[in-house]
Parts: C-alpha cells; structure tokens; sequence
C-alpha cells in the first residue's frame, strides 16, 4: 500500500515496542457530535481487534444524562467482550463499577483532574472530593482483581487556569497512584504541551516514583503538537501511547475540536522508528475510511487521508 | 489570544533561536490550484514580514509554462524588495539568474533532487546533467555577491523508488556543497521520514562534511510527521526549518496534497521549547486566516484552526 514506506530506522534509546491503547470507541465516540449505532460500535471495536491493536478501550459506563453517545454500554460490552484483546471501560463512581462488574469487564478506568477548574466543570468537585470518590471504585475493581488505569487529564494546560504547573500534577498523580492504579494516563487535554514540557513532566514524575513503565501518554492534536510529543516521551522511556482510530472525536471541523492524535499517524511514526506495534497499518487505515463513511465525514488524520487518497 | 499557552519549557541541547525559512508565497502559492493576484501575493509577502518572519522566499523565476501560479514574479518582485527581510527567489538556470539580477534579488535557490526518478520528471534531466545545469548558476550568484541556498527533494523517500538511501542524499548534497551553496535544504517531499531517518541522514551528512549549521530541514505533513521530524532535527543540531504559513500548498481536500509543514505548528513548538523566532503568532495566524479567505477554502494548519476558532 505504501510502496515499503516509511523506510525502518531506528533512533537510539528508544524501545522495541509500544503498546497502543486504542481510545477511538470510547473517547472517540464520546466526542463526535451524532450517537452511532450500538451494531457499528461493535464493528468497529472488532475491525479495530483484526487491525491488531491489543487494547481497546470499548466504552464508559458514565450516565447516559452526560454522555448520551454512550448511553449503550450494556447493549454494546457483550457484543465484543469475547474478543482476544484487552477492552478496559471507563467507570465515573461505585455505580459505573458495578455495571461494568455484572458484565464480566477486565479492565476499568477512572477520570481525575489534575486542576481544579476541570475536576468543577467535569465531575461538579475538588480534585479532593474526585479522588474520595475513586479511591472506592479503584479498591474494589483491584479486590475484583481488574487492571486499573487512573487517566489525569488537563496535565499541562486549562482552559480556565492557563499553564498547569508541573509539581500540581506529580501531587494529583503520585494520589492517584497511591489509591492502586496500575498505570496513569497523563491527558494534555487541550492539546497545548509541547516536547521540553512532556520532557520535564515526565522527570519529575519519575524522581516523585512514578516512573515511566507506569505511565501512558495521551497527547491531543489540537496544534499540531501530538506526534513531536509523544517521541519526547519514547525518548523518556515511555512504552504505552493513547491514540484514536482515525483521529476520531478530534473533527477539525467543530468548534469542540478535540483533536485526539491518530492512531494512523503514530504507527506510521512508531514503524518508521522500527518499533514494533503489532498493528496492520492498512487494515487499521481501511477501518478508519469505513467509519468516517458511516459518520459522514472524512477522517482528520493525516495518514489516513494520504493513504486512502492512494488506494 | 492563548492565555500564557504554550507554557515555554526548554529542553536540553537545543538551539536558543531559530531561523524559519518561509516558503509560502513560492512553495506554497505553486501548489495551489489556482493563481492568486499579484497584489494579493505582495501583501502576503508584506505581512509575512510584519509577523517577524525575516526570510520570506517571495516567487520563483521558473517559465511560467511549469508553473503558471508565479508567473508574475517580474510584477511581483518589485512590490516586495524593499522589504527589510531576506527575500529569496527561486531560479532554476541561466536564464532564471538573469531575470533574478535584473530585478535586484539579493538570495537565490536551486532545485536539486536526490533521485534519478524525481530528476527526470521534474527537471527533465538526470542527477548529474541538472548539478551540470546549476554550476553555473551559483558560481555566477556568488561572483555577484548572492547567498544561494540549494534545495535538494527526496531525501527521505521517492514515489517511484520507495526509500532513497542514506548515502545517495549525501552523494548528491556533498556535490551541492561543493558547487559553493551557503544552505542547503533537506526535502521531505512525499512526507515519508520519521525521526530516525532524519537524525541518521543529519549524522551522516556531518561525517561528510556538511554540518547541521549549512543545513534546513524542509518536512512535509503528508502523514502528520513533519514536527515530530523538526524535534528531531533541533536535537542534532540544525537551526534553520523551512515551513509555509497556514500549511499553504498542503490542501487536505486536493489529491496533490503535499502537506507542507504550516508555520504555525512550527511557531507553537518552537516557543512552547523556549526557542526564539522573532515571529509574532497572533499576527502570523491572522495571516493565514485572511489568505484562507483569499483563497477560499480554510487553512489545514491545526494551530490556525485552533486559535481562529478561539477568536
């Protein structure tokens, strides 16, 4: 499809291979305007499995009141809970928990904040009271014996209170890792962070012992800035990278733009550097032109674009 | 117009300023489909110079057979020279120089190519007969007193070739060199490297005799890698990035898309690093955002969506 493009060479210090966690059902869906039937939800998360993606994050158990594109949780985890992958869901509190229990997920994650404008805007607390809330869910999904993933968002910029300082997001995450979760997400939810920042972020992480193999990075493209983000974070010893099937829930053409970084876009940059992924970039990229065909509207990322313009 | 955003957090071993080469009244302009007004491109060229940018490569004396969009440059040319900014043209022979000293240019390029392939559809010659074809150009530019810089294209990869070797780009820049080029710029033109490639092809560039500080690296964001490629070039060294502004002459809606890497993006990493330009991003964005309706059609660049959203 790509004529043995990109050509493989490596960089020093990098790693061999990273895991993407796949957020496109989830914070993708979550993110586009129209709710999409539960039987293409299904397709998807299943092309996105034979795409060879190893973890796909399938849905949240949030109320549908907040998340209506969601709100089919229930109808949508058992039509692809027996695939061979990992399919973490997002629980908000102890009533998400047990839905998500009753059935049969592995995986769960819960949604902290690192500024206190967001914890308001999105969870109506303080970081504090969010925290009180999830240390519940994250003992007993551990008693269950589930993988918990803690996602922080707003690490880097807020919308409300500008630049978020370094040390206020090691405080939030060194919490969050003390409540049990296995692995942090670090959100740069409004896409501002840039190479120096993730570089320094991720230092005071680890001397704070919170070190790299317990971290993801969950970079949004709103500027342009994902990919050069998350090779500073490779080069930090960072192996889990969050991305969206076909940039989805980043539609450059809404004002909401989100603008999650493209899995396309980070396994072309993650084959060139020789890491291995163990994902199919043409089968990933032919989900990503079926989609955006079932939604309407073309795919924002980059290679996707370019490689089904090829085809 | 960001609220304090992008945080600047520099990085080790990265250049305290950096030079960004502006190509998009030439490159960009020349990828467009249409043919913008002379007095529209002569105020894009002085805007450009009020936004801070202090080299803007205004037209290109190419027969306007090829390239019909810049066939104005005699016209152009005269609006723009006295602009206190670096002004270079395109030439790509004799004849070309002629036209060039007539009007004052004080910077030339040349238009060199990596490959056999590229060569022959572009300038119709092969590697060797289009260096035989430059030689006396630059030695004539320098006599005069012009700096000239030397653009070679497929560096990375070729859409007839696949991936072009390391040693072949070498080969073709030690010989731009010798010919007497004060720059030359590496062309990512199909999009195609990763960071390995760039930091591996910058290495061996230097075993050869041709450091980082004679270099520019010239990326395209056909698969969204042009940043992350920039980062990379920063860490070995080099100082000057080519870039067009709005990503002009990357049209994502055309399947001529070349992807040029916006200046935006570019500007947004680069002082989010601590790196200094001299370019005003406010101004620059609302640059691209009244060329955009120039034009007709939004600008691809993701920091000029973001922060003309914001407005």
């Amino acid at each position: 499809m790509t004529g043995g493009l990109p050509m493989e060479v490596p960089a020093p210090g990098l790693p061999a291979r990273v895991r993407i966690h796949e957020v496109g059902p989830r914070d993708g869906l979550q993110n586009e305007p129209g709710v999409v039937p539960t039987g293409v939800k299904a397709e998807f998360v299943r092309r996105l499995a034979d795409a060879g993606l190893d973890t796909v994050e399938a849905t949240s158990f949030v109320h549908p009141r907040w998340v209506p594109q969601l709100a089919d949780a229930e109808q949508l985890f058992p039509l692809v809970r027996d695939l061979d992958v990992r399919l973490p869901v997002l629980v908000p509190n102890e009533r998400g928990l047990d839905r998500a229990l009753a059935l049969g997920a592995r995986e769960v994650a819960v949604f902290a904040s690192a500024t206190e404008s967001f914890a308001r805007a999105n969870l109506n607390r303080t970081v504090d009271e969010s925290l009180a809330m999830f240390e519940p869910v994250v003992a007993r999904a551990k008693a269950e014996g589930l993988a918990v993933r803690g996602y922080l968002s707003m690490c880097f910029g807020d919308p409300w209170e500008g630049p978020v300082p370094v040390e206020r997001v090691v405080g939030v995450a060194r919490r969050l890792a003390d409540l049990g979760c296995d692995e942090l997400s670090l959100g740069d939810t409004i896409g501002v962070a840039t190479p120096g920042h993730v570089a320094a972020l991720l230092t005071a992480l680890g001397a704070a012992g919170v070190p790299a193999s317990a971290l993801a990075v969950h970079f949004h493209d709103t500027y342009g800035q994902a990919l050069a983000n998350t090779f500073a974070a490779l080069q930090h010893g960072v192996t889990t990278v969050d991305a969206s099937a076909g940039g989805l829930g980043g539609c450059p053409y809404a004002k909401s733009a989100t603008g999650n970084l493209a899995t396309e876009d980070l396994v072309w940059m993650l084959h060139g550097l020789g890491i291995e992924t163990g994902v199919d970039l043409g089968r990933l990229t032919a989900t990503s032109v079926w989609l955006a065909e079932e939604l309407g509207r073309p795919s924002p990322s980059r290679t996707v674009r370019a490689l089904s313009h090829k085809e």
